[in-house]
């Protein structure tokens, strides 16, 4: 066990040195970065498409969306519009790492992009230790999973910046509490900035979306005279 | 990485022959085992609930429920009645291994339990590499994750021998289509047996419960000399 400890090591110390890279190469660019973390169906391909759908000609979105096995997901963004969507199929490992996204942006072309989602693969557990050079992580968590998941899984909810509840449409057909979720991962990390949303009736993205324009306009030149 | 996956390899070489003692240990005492993996939130502990209430006084159930972190599954299945319910806390590790149950076991009265059921971590990637000494893998998906996810994650239902679809009271409240996930199962596993459930509504639980009865009546030493 103990090899298998020091071989852990070496490659999470490889994969920070190379998130480092790319945190520097995509600051320089004022690119604001997200990674989204989720179980597998929590949502995170259609809060993308959502968003791609209000924000796409507002705003230069770049997406990169990790899977297992298939490019579903990546055709399900372009056909929201998405124009710099590039798939990422890890053919088995459970979790995105520095290296993959390293290969994929240096396929892209990201120049005047302004904000850049990773789709991260559906798994609570590993991608939590994986930095890939994002400013923050952005855990998603359905309501239809139970409201005792940031208790079960720390590391995801200490780990990122955002939590965002979806499907609160189907609030009342399961004992999921929102005030008991809430708590729960206020209890791991308190200073969570959590929104509730549903990506099916709409419900809370206006405030999701403010939030990212916000994040973007605080990284962008104008705003950096002005402040 | 070449250092990486040699170390890979001989985990799973030793967790294959941990895997083995297990599986050679439970048979001779006539034992079924089942590992149930899923996503987060699907609804294993639920059935693990449901199955306690109906079968608990007629065969003798033994559990072991795996998480990341709390012992809240092993507390609920206690209060479903369980009497051998052990928790299997992994502190971090995103999926069980054979030694951890060898670990759990040795600690557990088992010698007259007809039927073993492992509630791994929840996480469809992981738990699929690693063999616990079960009979099957049961794998749950719930009619709120989306009809695409054995395509997504196909070692996971290539190496289940039992599908079961929960959640079956929400269909129409997504997407979801009931015959397109049982065609994308089937085709990365022909040999799939499949149940459709709701674990609240009870719905499709009585044809669950007979299988496991059958499961476990073909296991016991009179089925073995009638047959």
């Amino acid at each position: 066990m103990a090899e298998k400890i020091e071989v852990k090591k070496k490659v999470l110390s490889e994969n920070d040195r190379l998130a480092a890279d790319i945190r520097t190469s995509l600051k320089e660019r004022e690119i604001v970065a997200l990674n989204f973390v989720s179980s597998p169906g929590s949502g995170k391909t259609s809060l993308l498409e959502r968003t791609l759908e209000a924000l796409g000609s507002e705003l230069r979105i770049a997406m990169i969306a990790g899977d297992v096995q298939t490019e579903n997901d990546a055709d399900r963004l372009v056909r929201a519009g998405g124009e710099r969507v590039k798939p990422l199929v890890t053919g088995g490992s459970c979790h995105l790492d520095a290296r993959m996204i390293t290969g994929v942006l240096s396929d892209m072309d990201i120049e005047d992009v302004e904000l850049l989602i990773i789709e991260n693969v559906g798994n609570l557990v590993c991608p939590s230790g994986f930095d890939l050079g994002e400013d923050m992580k952005v855990v998603l968590i359905s309501t239809t999973e139970g409201d005792d998941k940031p208790l079960k899984y720390p590391a995801m909810f200490r780990r990122s910046s955002v939590m965002v509840i979806n499907k609160v449409d189907l609030l009342g057909t399961s004992d999921f509490d929102v005030e008991t979720v809430r708590r729960n991962a206020l209890s791991i990390n308190p200073d969570l900035k959590i929104f509730e949303v549903s990506c099916r009736s709409g419900f809370g993205l206006d405030a999701w979306y403010a939030w990212l324009r916000e994040l973007v306009s605080e990284r962008t030149p104008a705003a950096l005279v002005e402040s």
